[in-house]
């Protein structure tokens, strides 16, 4: 279990330092709008686990690829992220001044300005998908259509809508599971199977192991984020501890009990482990990473 | 010329409808959150001339095609066109309370939902794109990178964003023109590509011809826009006259004075209209079209 933590972190640092480098290379200071451009690599280089991207990377490798092709897409997803992020941060949203410690981007910019940016981001991650080099017109068509798909009112974006309206309102265990789905859980689907795509001739059956691990991981990643906002403290998770609760946002523990939500987490994980047996050690990265997630204090 | 523009009404009306149907068809009314598809269908089905739809089909009319399966990627454009709307009413931006004289989305609903609203038809713009029926990969690849590359930081959204820095602002002509060409002029562009792009084997030329045509255009639709704002009435324009130069936004009457301005957009029409030579009698809804930008009362 050390040991695929280690491998977790060894793996991630890897891949965020790739997924970084190339963030920066892509995303150029020139542009139309000098501030616009600003605003994004702000919002998109500062800082960040990158777990999205190295859950593509994984996927890739557990198909035997090296994973320079599922660098861009890896990438595309990420921006995705950055997007909702600033999005969701904004005054009408969930009005937050801090992620990851640094200034929200309506807050270092304007509101305007944030908006904006968001809507690039998104813009741009569908072209990158669909310019991805090395990757088949069938591929980068795939890719598109699962990022469409995975980000749009049937998924993330319709997530976002539901917590919205579930603010202040009790939910059914199946209820918040319905929310996490669509508002995160469709995106870290999305990264795992877009990894896959990037790998020739996936087969159908590999792809839906991949997508069952990715299910399962993406709620347990909810579950986490909810039992580190009770027990975690602001300064590691960098946003004010019990920021859920204030708000009287739906979480596991608020329906399962903190040793309720433990338990469920570790089902979760077990579904995910399961879903990869199929595999053999070139899916260790996506292993440990569901071990990480399951550990990770922030 | 009054042949001309009953044939672009008659064309415009025409494609109204077949874009509004399949739209209304299109954009289901289940989704995980009802509030969010009703926001999409308010903003999307309200209305509007559907000038950038038609300019799809009568490019792909213009290059011997029927025009239906230029129908989705067609209606993915007004999508992209509706998002702008939507995010570009908001308080942050224009802070407009009124479009085609119905609230707007943010007004109708709220800020948070009309956000995402505008969010969820982006990704969904994408997703038709990549699924358009009747038209090959490499057609639908080719349309996904028409539109990222028209509607990000390089086009649309990089337009927005040098307008929301211009307010206040004495722009030369050159930036004015850059401005534009960027917040509606690559969208107008993307509109007759993507059309062109639904003919199986477009000729370069082609595509050339019709690209110079639709910049023409494009740059045509803002001038004639900008002496709507001086020129025309609230009831017709369904926003108050004037209002651009209660912002002190920069125009091109007030670069050019009104008669300077329409003098460019005589110029405008003369190229649009010349860089259709090379193309028969099926190009003549495009002609019509061009008249119709210059002629239109609102």
């Amino acid at each position: 279990m050390t040991g695929q933590n280690q491998l977790a972190v060894d793996f991630l640092e890897t891949c965020r330092a790739r997924v970084d480098a190339e963030l920066d290379r892509c995303i150029e200071q020139d542009s139309a709008s000098g501030r616009l451009q600003e605003a994004m690599r702000y919002s998109v280089l500062g800082g960040g686990k990158r777990i999205r991207p190295a859950l593509c990377l994984a996927a890739a490798r557990a198909l035997g690829q090296s994973g320079d092709q599922a660098l861009i897409p890896a990438c595309a997803v990420e921006l995705v992220h950055a997007y909702s992020l600033i999005h969701d941060d904004l005054p009408a949203m969930d009005d937050d001044e801090l992620r990851r410690g640094r200034p929200t981007t309506h807050i270092a910019f304007d509101e305007a300005t944030a908006i904006l940016a968001g809507d690039a981001l998104q813009a741009l991650a569908f072209g990158w998908l669909a310019e991805a080099p090395g990757l088949s017109e069938s591929a980068r068509l795939a890719m598109v259509q699962e990022l469409a798909g995975a980000s749009g009112h049937r998924g993330m974006v319709g997530g976002q809508a539901i917590d919205l309206e579930s603010v202040g309102k009790t939910l059914a265990l199946s209820q918040l599971e319905t929310m996490h789905r669509h508002k995160t859980g469709a995106l870290i689907e999305a990264s795992v199977r877009i990894g896959a795509i990037t790998a020739p001739s996936v087969s159908k059956q590999a792809l839906a192991s991949l997508t069952r691990y990715a299910k399962a991981l993406g709620l347990a990643f909810q579950v986490q984020d909810d039992l580190l906002d009770i027990e975690g403290d602001t300064e590691v998770i960098g946003k004010p501890q019990g920021s859920d609760a204030a708000r009287s946002k739906p979480t596991y523990p608020a329906l399962l009990g903190v040793a309720g939500a433990r338990e469920h987490l570790a089902d979760l994980l077990e579904t995910a482990q399961q879903s990869l047996r199929e595999f053999g050690p070139e899916a260790d990265p996506l292993r440990a990473m569901a071990d990480y997630v399951v550990a990770r204090t922030h």
